[in-house]
C-alpha cells in the first residue's frame, strides 16, 4: 500500500528542486535498485509488487501493479521502485584521468557517459552547474548501476579548471589528431554542450584541443554525438597507458 | 494541401511492409531533406509549411501546419516531410573495411552506426534480415543524412560471411584485447544483436574475436552498447591504418 503523500512525493522527483529540497531520487528495476542496495547509498523506501524479489530480511512496501503504474516514470513499470538519498560529492581527486562537462544537457548522454567512465576506470565526473542532473530518472536509468561507482561533482568548472594542476584535455572539432597527441596517465579530459561545445569561457583552461579524425570522404557528415566522442576519446586516453 | 491518400500513404509507411510495397520512406526536416536532395536518392514527394525554405525551382506541395502534424512521425513537426523512393543496394565491396550486423533491432543504435561509418569512411554496412530497416523513420532521422553515403545491404550475412575473402572479425565480451590485435585495412567488423551478441551460427564464421578492454576495479559494469563499441573500434581499425 503506497500513501498518497508517498504518491505526491514520488512524482515530485520528476523535478531537480523537489530532489534537492527531499534530498531523494528514484531508481526503477531490480537490477537497478540491487546496484544502489550494494553501494554506499542509502535506501529511503522500497516499493514493489512483488514480494520476492528481495532478500528476505530486507524491509519493502508491497504495492499493486496500478499503484506502481502511478508513480513509475518508465513506459513499462518494472516490479520495483526505490527512492535513495542522494550524495552531494564534495572531493575531487587530484590525480588519474577525469572527465569534465561543460554543460552536456541530455539525460541520455549523462548516462552514457557515466557508463563510459565506469567501464573506463574513471572515477570523477565533474559537471558544470549547467549539467543535467545525475539523479534525473532517466540519467539513473540510462546509467544502470554505474553511479554507484563513479562519483559526479556538479561545480564551477572554470573555478575548478583554473585551480588543478593537472594538464587539461578538450575535445574541439579543429583540435589535433588525438592519434598523434602524447596522452598522459594523468589529466582531465574537457567535453563540451551537444550545441555548441566547449564554451569560450571554459576554453582558456584548456592546455591542449584535441579531435578526433574524420576518415568519410565529404566533410558533410555530422559531428559525432558527445557520448560517442567521450567513448572513442576515453579508449585513447586509457590505450596509452597500456 | 494534401490528400486523404496521400495522408494513408504517408501514415502507413510507419510500417515496414508498406515501405517495402511503396517502395517510398519519409524523410523529414530541412536539413535530412537537404541531405537526401543533394544524393542519388530519388524524391518522390516534398511537402513544406514554409514555400521559401527550398530553392524556388523546386516542386514541392504547401501544407498547413495542422496537416504536417497529421502526417509526421516526429514529436515536434519540423516545417517539411518528404517521402523519397528507397533502394535496393545489392553490389557489397570486395575491399577495405566493411561492417556487418548480426540482428541489431533498435533503430537509434542502427542510425548511430550508419552514422559511424560515414564518419571513418566505411562504405558499405552489411546487414541481417533480421536487422531493424534503415528507412524506418527513426534510423532515418537518426543518421542525419549520411545514409545518403554508405550503402547498407540486407542479405543472410551467414551466406555472406561463408563467402567472403576478407577476414572476418567479431565484438565479443571474451575476445581478444583489440589493442593487441594487429588489425588490416581490409576486413568486415561483425557486430551482434543488444541482448545476445553475435549468435553462434554467425560465430561460426568469425576469423577473430576482439574485445575493448574493461579498466574499472569492478567486473559489474555493463557491457557496452552496440553502437559505442562499433564506435570505439572503428576508431581501433582506422587509427591502426595511419
Amino acid at each position: 500500500m503506497i500513501s498518497k503523500r508517498q504518491i505526491k512525493t514520488i512524482t515530485s522527483l520528476h523535478q531537480k528542486k523537489y530532489r534537492k529540497s527531499t534530498g531523494l531520487f528514484v531508481a526503477e528495476g531490480k537490477k537497478v535498485i540491487e546496484e544502489f542496495l550494494n553501494s554506499n547509498f542509502e535506501l529511503d523506501t522500497l516499493f514493489t509488487t512483488d514480494a520476492n524479489l528481495f532478500a528476505s530480511d530486507r524491509k519493502i512496501t508491497l504495492i499493486s501493479e496500478a499503484e506502481l503504474k502511478k508513480v513509475s516514470f518508465l513506459k513499462t513499470p518494472n516490479t520495483a521502485l526505490a527512492l535513495f538519498k542522494s550524495k552531494d560529492v564534495l572531493k575531487i581527486d587530484s590525480e588519474g584521468l577525469l572527465v569534465a562537462l561543460d554543460d552536456v544537457r541530455d539525460p541520455g548522454n549523462l548516462g552514457t557517459i557515466i557508463r563510459l567512465c565506469d567501464w573506463f576506470g574513471v572515477q570523477h565526473l565533474v559537471c558544470s552547474e549547467a549539467t543535467v542532473d545525475c539523479y534525473n530518472p532517466k540519467v539513473i536509468q540510462a546509467t544502470m548501476g554505474s553511479l554507484t561507482r563513479v562519483n559526479v561533482v556538479y561545480t564551477d568548472l572554470k573555478n575548478y579548471l583554473s585551480e588543478t594542476k593537472l594538464p587539461v584535455f578538450g575535445a574541439f572539432m579543429d583540435g589535433s589528431n588525438v592519434y598523434k597527441t602524447n596522452l598522459p596517465t594523468d589529466g582531465v579530459l574537457v567535453m563540451g554542450n551537444e550545441a555548441n561545445g566547449v564554451s569560450d569561457a571554459v576554453s582558456k583552461f584548456i592546455t591542449k584541443k584535441i579531435a578526433i579524425p574524420r576518415f568519410g570522404e565529404t566533410q558533410q557528415t555530422e559531428s559525432l554525438n558527445v557520448a560517442m566522442a567521450t567513448g572513442i576519446l576515453l579508449n585513447e586516453f586509457k590505450r596509452a597507458t597500456l
